[in-house]
């Protein structure tokens, strides 16, 4: 076919780490190409996304995508095998609605009701469960893999900072979604290190608090 | 057919005005419902959405959906006449980066940075625009439904706050889509008065500007 399929993305960020989830459960072969977005972004980076110049972006064919969400439908609608979205209007509509929730509660909070958002994030998806293995039912789907990121990395953040938000007693069913989420063969290997994403955290976590400690 | 289909807005509100450009342009019927979202929100809005508790919402034979994104492609997929999002999927996934870049700035953006934000967010879709006379191309769509507020709503809000940021001398690609934008009869029938919200906006900055004065 001749078909051309890059992403830039970074190890550790679940935003290029969706994409990747993505692309393993289409089967679609990619190349990866790891972006250093804090000190040096590459120059085709700057030019795939001049609006943001932020990962992930995907370039199909020379064409270039960005924001997580639309490479995620640009995904779905382009390799038709394995669906990521459900068929039908309506539960797409939820999907969308959740994984937009899920955005917005992740990204958008401010430093001073992080703890707050999360413990609201947290508690509004515990009832959208219900009874449901995943979000998306019995198969992983859209609103799983943007949800990736509670599964995988708000565990070592809380490790990191010392925190407990998510745990088995207060919210049991996404406790249960995140263990099994995980245990997919195709999430398991496109996951970073847990080890790695705590030495991320602490580094930084240490950097702030001495920065802090200097000023004082 | 036995369809319901209920729309909850404010008529001043550039987030429920998309859906009702949306219905007419797809020649669907609906019960419009206004809401008094800021002293007695309805129960029925309340129960329709409950994690945000805002309009735009569309209730269709029972099912409630919110986000007015959201809620644009649900009809675009459920009435497929005169397409609002294009067929191609690289062409979707654009129009999706550009609604989403629209809500962004628009949205999440703070006070003190407001006129800066707006001045970006006005620099980068003239720019976008080049030749095209809809950002949809020859036909208004997902993009230019989402960008409404910058036709309608950004000159009296100009005129109220007393600054020009959007002007033909500035952005003239810009200023000459949203003149031809609100002449398309779906939209200029489906927008509200602008002295009427002018007065709104007005009020408010009074409403502002008083308390300012009466803590000062």
């Amino acid at each position: 076919m001749g078909e051309e399929l890059k992403l830039f993305g970074v190890w550790g960020s679940p935003f290029s780490r969706r994409i990747e989830i993505a692309l393993k459960i289409k089967g679609v072969e990619y190349e990866y190409l790891e972006e250093d977005i804090f000190h040096n972004k590459s120059a085709l980076l700057l030019k795939y996304n001049p609006v943001h110049k932020k990962i992930p972006v995907l370039v199909h064919n020379g064409k270039p995508i960005a924001e997580s969400q639309v490479i995620l439908e640009y995904i779905d609608e382009t390799w038709n095998d394995n669906p990521i979205l459900p068929r039908d209007p309506y539960k797409r509509a939820m999907a969308r609605f959740w994984a937009k929730f899920i955005d917005e509660k992740m990204v958008t909070s401010p430093k001073e009701k992080a703890h707050e958002e999360a413990c609201e994030l947290l508690s509004t998806l515990e009832g959208e469960l219900k009874g449901k293995k995943f979000f998306g039912g019995e198969t992983v789907g859209f609103v799983d893999i943007v949800a990736s990121f509670i599964s995988h990395w708000v565990g070592p953040v809380q490790e990191a900072v010392g925190v407990d938000v998510l745990t088995e007693d207060k919210f049991p069913m996404l406790y249960k979604w995140a263990e099994e989420f995980k245990k997919c063969p195709v999430i398991k290997e496109n996951l970073p290190p847990r080890d790695k994403i705590l030495a991320f955290f602490k580094a930084r976590l240490e950097m702030l608090t001495s920065s802090y400690k200097n000023r004082v």
